[in-house]
Order: C-alpha cells, then sequence, then structure tokens
C-alpha cells in the first residue's frame, strides 16, 4: 500500500487548508487503496480569520498543527516527526494556509518564502524520487522550491499569480479545473481546485486526477 | 434544481459537525444536480475541543454559526433566517456538534433535549413533507422529534446509542456503513457514517445513498 503524506495547514480556506481540497485528496486515496499520512507544522497560524466576515480576528491565536488535526479526525503528526521512511509521495493541498501558513506567499510578495521544515520535507522527497502534489494556491511553494529547475505547474489561468510564478523560474500552464498539470520530469502535478472551482465537483475531477498521477510515479 | 438545507454544528468531529461527512454530503448534492443552502445555529459551541490531544479547552469559546462557515468557505446563512422557501430537503451531517450544539445529546442522556430552533426547522420541514436526512449520531435528533411517530432510523450497529434511541420512541435498524436506511412513510433517512466508517470511501458510500433518497423524495 503507497503512503502519502498530506501536508495540512490548518483548516479553513481563508486561514487554514482549504477543507473541501483536504477532503478530496483523502477521498482520491482512499478510493485508490493508498493510505494518507496527514502531518502539520507545530506553529501558530499567520492569522485567524472569521469565516462568515472574512475579517481577520483581532487578538485570536491557532495553532496550525492543533487545527489541522480537525481535518485528520486526530490522525495527524507534527511535520518534525514525519520520517522520510514515512511516505512515498507528499499532497499539498491549498486554501489560505499554503500562502500564509507553510509560505509567505500571500505576504511577500515576489520574495516570498516557504516554512524551513516544509521546504526541507518537500527537497528531500524530491531529492529521493518521490512524487509531489500541489493543489489550488499551494503550486507556489512548488515554484519557490523547485523553480531553478522549471518546473512546469499549473494555478489555473490567473494571470498575475501566473507571473509571479514565472518569476520564481517555474513555467506555468494553462488548466482546466478538472484537469491537472504533469511535469513528468520533475514528478510534480498540480491542479487548479479552488483557483477556478465554482462547484465541489469540480474541484474533486482535478484533484482526483492529480492523485492518480501522484500514485502512478509513486 | 432542488435545494437542500445542510444544518451544520461547527467545524470538527469532536467538538463540531463532522468534517469529512459535511464535505461528502456537498459533494454528492452537487453531483446529483442538487443546491446545499448550508445553515448553522448562532450559539456559542459547548466547548472547544482540541482535536490533537481531545481534550476541552478552558477558557476558549467558538461560535457554530462562525465555525460551521469553515466548511461552507463562507457561504452559510444563520438557522433563524432559513426561510422554508429556501429548501426541499434537510440534510444534518454528524459529528459531536450534532450532539453537543445540535442538541444535549452527548451531555444529557435519555432526556436529551434538541436545539429549539434545529427542532422547528425540522419539525416544519417534515410537516410540509420534505424529505430529512440525518448521518453518523444526528439521528438521534429525529429520533427526539419523531420518535412518537415510530421513526425507522439507523446508527449502524451501537447497541447502547440504538436503545437510546428505542427509548425516545424510534425503531432502530441495524445497518451497514455503506448503507442507508429509508423511513419511505416519515420521509427520513439515515446512515451510520462514521459510527462505523473505518475509511473515509466507506462513508462516501453510504452518505450518497442517503443523499440520492433524499432527493428521490423531494
Amino acid at each position: 500500500m503507497k503512503r502519502v503524506a498530506v501536508l495540512l495547514s490548518g483548516c479553513g480556506v481563508y486561514d487554514g487548508a482549504e477543507i473541501h481540497e483536504s477532503v478530496l485528496v483523502l477521498l482520491a486515496l482512499d478510493r485508490a487503496g493508498a493510505q494518507a499520512v496527514c502531518a502539520a507544522p507545530d506553529v501558530p497560524q499567520h492569522e485567524v480569520v472569521n469565516h462568515l466576515t472574512r475579517q481577520p480576528v483581532a487578538g485570536e491565536s491557532r495553532n496550525v498543527l492543533v487545527e489541522s488535526a480537525r481535518i485528520a479526525r486526530g490522525q495527524v503528526v507534527a511535520l518534525s516527526k514525519l520520517k522520510p521512511g514515512d511516505f512515498d509521495a507528499v499532497i499539498v493541498p491549498g486554501g489560505s494556509g499554503a500562502a500564509k501558513n507553510l509560505s509567505t506567499f500571500a505576504l511577500g510578495g515576489e520574495g516570498f518564502q516557504v516554512n524551513p521544515e516544509v521546504a526541507e520535507v518537500l527537497r528531500q522527497a524530491h531529492a529521493s524520487g518521490k512524487p509531489l502534489g500541489f493543489v489550488c494556491i499551494a503550486p507556489a511553494i512548488a515554484a519557490r522550491l523547485f523553480g531553478d529547475r522549471q518546473v512546469e505547474l499549473t494555478v489555473g489561468t490567473d494571470q498575475g499569480t501566473a507571473r509571479v510564478l514565472e518569476r520564481c523560474g517555474a513555467r506555468h500552464v494553462s488548466s482546466r479545473v478538472v484537469d491537472a498539470v504533469v511535469d513528468r520530469r520533475l514528478k510534480i502535478v498540480s491542479t487548479p481546485a479552488y483557483m477556478l472551482a465554482r462547484r465541489i465537483s469540480e474541484a474533486e475531477a482535478g484533484i482526483t486526477k492529480l492523485v492518480q498521477a501522484v500514485l502512478e510515479m509513486a
């Protein structure tokens, strides 16, 4: 049974991991007979956002690992405890958490950085030949880490975001929401999901293709 | 297009709506071409549980509607604003939120009560001939509200829970996780989901059947 690390970044589209995307990744893995190993960094969230008003909540603090445990039904490990032998591939769902907690993409413009623990896990996995999957805005992380190798990836059709990724060295490929872009040379897969999805079933179609491509190369 | 109110109860299996079940309900509705109308009561959660340690967090308070908005990507209305003309059926996902926030089932033993706003919406919908669906532990709510009509429902195979529901007047039917129990007379459907599921794809199978049965009767 193939084991896939799913890197969560909290719980909620505006300050954490996008919940639908995360659950759809878990569903597609399970359907394909693979085992999900959820992991998240044990760090404070960049912010807490009230998802009803979309406004940041002053003075409230939540922990990325603890909130990720909601999506994982308690079954999540601190990223620092994840060993290379624990997984055969890595998938990073989207949501603002990927751009605020796993990286500073949503905050720092072109000079954005990836959380060092996240960067190490992904770089090591990649160096060992393990495939990586990035959903929604998470391909920004791949652009920063693998732009020097001209990684091919998609964030859908948003030209502004695509340009930032290309300035990291990545090659952006426009994609429909129901598709996934596969860089077979680097074993890196991406899909737009809620960068484009208007319905959950659209996100599901692309995520299922991403998961299939990742598992096929694992 | 059929519109189905999805009654959320927070965000997380131990203190709110079970996330997988909620997302799988939304997915099955969308696939079937129905529109989900997410709603939740605007009340404080009974408690906040750290999903990593499963321990209650002293001194922390969260709001059921605000946390439900995480699952609904912001698109959720206060239950008090939901009008009968807005929906053709109601589905209640499970999770501790159904047993702690929408009712006092997890707290009160046999004398448990249903939140009055929740009870009114469900009773009114039922009186108008709209089908209702209850997932996981949420059938306890149906047992309390419709036990006097000998509603037929399932919480899987847990005999202890089943007995409590039967003391409300309900008739409990054991069910496999991948199935749904349909009371055609009362138009009430239930499925065990994470009362029994060991894998998300098992929960999905039963929830998809529940959604299909609800839509068929709507």
